[in-house]
């Protein structure tokens, strides 16, 4: 018998508790063990749920029963799911979180704490959703040196891309319309601006290099600015709006990292990945390009992820997996790398191509995509021509 | 130090040795030890290969030498290969293999072993080549009760169908072209008829369910017998046609499989998956679907999926991996499920409406997609039609 905590009963913190009742016997047969949801914190009322029995307010129940294996960490934030994390692991009890922000802003501290307390702290749920992409990463590829990772990481903003592309709606509505069905949250911050992509790119490039890159260092960019003509002519001529994490390795070890949105290509297994799925791309210098999609998002999808975890820390309960990154990353500008581009404005194929110094490929009456260019050379291309709209192209 | 031995140095086994070379160091740095290829064992020979001193020809010597650590099976087939996987085994050294036909037809017998000498068995590179499905099957999700594994699990096939779709020729054409690129071998049967496939589907439903399916009991159909004609009206009409692995467990605990080539919707991820690429979807009543892509074969990626188990097994040494299957599953006919099927013959589509008993969906003249059925009254109406084709539609 394996004792769990949960804490936070939000969407996600149910959920886990939603399949341990659905799948408990099954999880008990694979394991050899059965899970038992013990506590559940949260300092709301649920008294009466079907869990009041299990439901405290304080953490330090938690932390002083010797009874709790595994602690899951479904507050969110930073604050005091960084506080409870940290005690937990020094009470030596394996933490397993779909906490994307903390994992991102305090994961390398929390590493060092379940390194020297000989625990688990494993985060699969925090990229991804239901998806397994983390440990595929670190352990089916640990014979790769990964080259480059480029993933579809937030389901509102695919979402709404998806409306614009498919529905021919304004990015207002769309944005409106996940709202209403709780696809996006009333302050969509984070979401439609790039920052919960952001944290995924991250921590996906930390596992992948070993080396703590630091959101605020990473160039982001949001889908606020993207008008429906530019969803229009991409997808004409055959390319689809995606926003993108993207990390890449350079061959001379230097290491970037970005979000944006990027027209890509039909023939691209990304460009199919609609709705609120995800799908992470990473190219390994033996696998070549492996993709892996689902539902990035949802308490059930989710929770399969923690739980996941769980049964992991469980079966690595004396060996702990070694896992982690230590010093920071230094980050190129990724400005600096050459690529394509998609401009827009009143301008002839010819101005573009005398501009840009190459062949462009015209997607529509004053739209061409650039040959490869910094960034800085296509924002001075762009200038001169007066272009209206500006985007990556993958 | 590890030592590993590679048993035959053919396609994958020579890439697992090209790995270990470009990649040994940061492999190294990830394990914590260095991996050394200390014995390679193939009878031909390769006196000229700058492996020349690692190189030998009696198993023996493998077997009898206590610092091998983990044996790489590289040879398939279930001759030779299931003499040395079992003498190995029980000589306590870890197996890892890229091996189908083995693990399909005895991975029983060799997991047992395994279990028996706690050492363990791994095959990450029988399925998919180098995309990470198996362990992230039985790892994370395995919170999950899965419900239905469908994949494009054989790269050949599917180079052809995507020459007669893209290309517009003929499967004997195809076929050929394969050929001459090194995609399908002199004879071909085992991927044109589907037994590849199949040995895959049995592994991943035998991981799935922990019961084991045997090849013989699943039923095969290839793609010999596939018109150019069905394949232009189902490109035509938003599908391609694949040749999918399928495998299902029924909320009554009934199994099934089947391997036969399929109508795919293109608005399903699994239909963009083309040319050599493999692509499996796993769907678990809690994730809902996920998707695996990548390339499902060749030297570097099955040889990136062979050295990601030479890594676990090492990190694995003393508890081993808790894997396995058991006694045989009972495999119901698959044909008793109502699937939709697509008809082609000289009929209209109110007499298919009336032999099907129910709303049809046109694709083109003559060509219909009837509703559910039993693959006996599918069958049944073929014939009343007098159909010259009848496929499975996804």
């Amino acid at each position: 018998m394996a004792n769990i905590a949960i804490m936070g009963f939000g969407t996600v913190g149910a959920g886990v508790a939603e399949v341990v009742r659905m799948n408990g016997a099954s999880i008990a047969e694979k394991l050899g063990e059965e899970i038992q949801i013990k506590y559940i914190l949260d300092i709301r009322d649920f008294s009466n749920s079907p869990y009041a029995d299990k439901m405290i307010k304080d953490f330090a129940v938690i932390e002083n029963d010797p009874e709790v294996d595994v602690v899951v960490e479904t507050i969110g934030g930073a604050k005091v799911a960084l506080d409870f994390t940290r005690r937990a692991l020094q009470a030596g009890k394996h933490v397993v979180t779909s906490n994307k922000e903390l994992v991102a802003t305090h994961g390398r501290e929390l590493l060092a704490i379940a390194k020297e307390r000989n625990v688990n702290y494993l985060f699969e749920a925090s990229v991804g959703g239901g998806i397994p992409v983390l440990r595929p990463l670190y352990q089916c590829l640990a014979a790769n040196q990964i080259e480059e990772i480029a993933g579809i990481l937030n389901g509102t903003t695919n979402y709404i891309l998806t409306r614009m592309v498919k529905g021919g709606i304004s990015f207002a509505d769309a944005l409106k319309e996940a709202q209403s069905k709780g696809y996006a949250e009333a302050d969509p911050t984070a979401d439609v601006e790039g920052i919960d992509a952001c944290r995924k790119i991250c921590i996906l490039s930390n596992l992948a290099w070993g080396r703590e890159v630091a959101p605020e260092k990473v160039a982001t960019e949001g889908i606020s600015s993207i008008h429906l003509r530019d969803v229009d002519i991409a997808a004409s001529a055959g390319y689809r709006i995606k926003l993108l994490g993207r990390a890449f390795r350079l061959p001379d070890g230097r290491q970037t990292a970005y979000v944006a949105p990027h027209l890509v290509p039909e023939s691209c297994p990304i460009a199919t990945v609609d709705d609120v799925f995800n799908g992470i791309m990473i190219r390994g210098n033996a696998v070549g390009d492996v993709m892996f999609y689902g539902r990035g998002a949802g308490d059930l999808p989710t929770a399969s992820a923690v739980l996941g975890d769980v049964i992991d820390a469980l079966q690595h309960r004396s060996k702990r997996r070694n896992l982690g990154w230590e010093e920071s990353a230094e980050i190129t500008d990724a400005g600096v790398l050459p690529m394509k581009w998609y401009l827009r404005g009143d301008f002839s194929a010819s101005d573009a191509e005398a501009v840009c110094g190459g062949k462009v490929e015209v997607l529509a009456d004053g739209a061409v995509i650039t040959p490869e260019l910094s960034s800085a050379e296509a924002k001075a291309a762009a200038e001169k021509l007066c272009a209206v709209a500006m985007l990556h192209v993958l």
